[in-house]
């Protein structure tokens, strides 16, 4: 067993899989009503994913939190769309949804993922994103603190970068809207980037590991302070709009979603994502001075929430 | 007025506004409870629209009937999309998709467009499809006669070719299922096209006008068959289902709909197709042999719907 770790993906992959089992444990206590359902599934090319699946809990209505690691000769659509040359890879990673129950308790998504190809070309990519569908700004500081901290504790650049390039990824172009109050998020960091020529492995793999021990502490702490706070029909249908723009950004705009779908990804595991239920309504304007309009107003790129 | 009426961009759009009043006025008739809301809108470049909603009625819970007329300098991304040199263009059509209060009611979708450029390019496209939330083959038998006599007025190659061509269309190819019983599906028919060199502007006009036509009588029977059946929470679950995945094909594979996104189009004249509640679970199975499960075993291709 030791021995089957020595190389890098088989270390990163091995420690995916414990951070996954370690997040659906922390997500089930806090939960308190509900256990993950898992789907194992094999990818006929090479290697293959554990889906976990939350639904009907007391805090969380549906999500997922999904590992996979596939390996095998690059697909065609995947080096046309990466822009990289044709051989070997390896992919692995952690992806999480959760769309609560309670519509004061937010939606999040976190992703760490590690890839690999031949010639000792590797990355790191991943974020954490946070959907409030009300917006209170001491939540959002919170939030960000937390992710500064993850950042800072690695390279002082990075949480400033990183937010920014949230902003710019979590961003619904059509509607002129950011999903929620943004993150972290971050792609393709490896040896001799140029931003950041002074790190490798070594300061990245630490870094992801420390985004994706960040994702429990930070959920957990919403669920808890918010599971209780009441709410009505009025909560809830805002609830779904907002969970309309969380499926239009999945299902337009997302490139790890794209990126599933273009290559014939395991679908079900890809369109965890999507709400357990959304509603659209024909030019919904929320009321001058309601809550729902104050959302719509901080669903803004470049707000400093740590300020 | 007579005079304004010479171009044949200037007949097609005032008969597409003439038929965007007709379908209204039937639905409402239909419907019974309630009345559309219109917006008017202007395009900054030139031109505008008109866009009808009709929401929370008897028999349709959200619908628009769009009319639209659009023009000016061709923009850098539709030249690009349509693969057409720059030059001035002129757009004009009439979409409308609705979705019913009642499960055995079925979606329906019906397009007519009719698009110019300079150097006299211009062309037709447009279709029907029905998205039935449970499929009925004489309904769909009924529905696909209605076509193949429309086509069958214009020319007797129209029906087949038409209706393989929605079958490729509305197809949610990340799920291996049609969207619904297909239809008619067109686009580019203009003079001297290859597959048909004996039709012109006086062939496909009039066989655009019969499928604008025919859309009223068309749903509004299925209106009146339908609205009365009753139907519990397990329909409307499925109902919800469905309308998930008409969400996804809209979102993800609909190239009317990124085209509007992708060239800055009004978003709620474009969106108003996505339903008003959808849902979506995680690895759902219907019951075998249940009616659910019948339905999703007919949403195949190329079956033949008149046999």
């Amino acid at each position: 067993m030791q021995e089957a770790l020595t190389t890098r993906k088989e270390q990163v992959a091995q420690w995916f899989k414990g951070l996954q089992d370690r997040i659906c444990a922390a997500l089930e206590t806090a939960d308190g009503a509900t256990r993950f359902e898992e789907d194992l599934w094999e990818r006929p090319e090479g290697g293959g994913g554990r889906t976990r699946i939350l639904r009907d809990g007391a805090v969380i209505a549906k999500g997922g939190v999904n590992f996979s690691a596939v390996h095998g000769p690059m697909p065609q659509n995947i080096t046309n769309a990466l822009k990289v040359p044709p051989g070997q890879f390896f992919a692995t990673g952690v992806s999480i949804v959760m769309h609560p129950v309670n519509p004061h308790v937010p939606i999040i998504h976190m992703n760490v993922r590690y890839f690999e190809m031949d010639q000792n070309v590797w990355w790191f990519g991943g974020g954490i994103d946070l959907t409030p569908h009300y917006i209170i700004k001491d939540d959002a500081r919170w939030f960000h603190a937390q992710l500064q901290q993850v950042c800072q504790a690695h390279d002082p650049a990075f949480y400033e970068a990183f937010k920014r390039w949230a902003d710019d990824y979590f961003y619904i172009k059509h509607r002129q809207e950011t999903r929620g109050v943004g993150g972290i998020f971050f792609d393709r960091l490896t040896q001799g980037h140029e931003k950041y020529p002074q790190h490798d492995f070594n300061t990245y793999w630490p870094f992801v590991q420390g985004v994706g021990n960040a994702f429990a502490p930070i959920y957990t702490h919403f669920m808890h302070k918010y599971k209780g706070v009441p709410y009505g029909e009025e909560e809830l249908q805002w609830q779904r709009l907002r969970r309309g723009r969380y499926a239009e950004f999945n299902l337009v705009l997302d490139k790890g979603t794209k990126f599933g779908l273009d290559t014939n990804g395991r679908i079900e595991s890809i369109l965890m994502s999507l709400p357990p239920m959304a509603a659209w309504e024909y030019d919904y304007q929320p009321a001058p001075g309601s809550k729902e309009a104050q959302t719509l107003q901080m669903l803004k790129k470049d707000i400093n929430w740590l300020a």
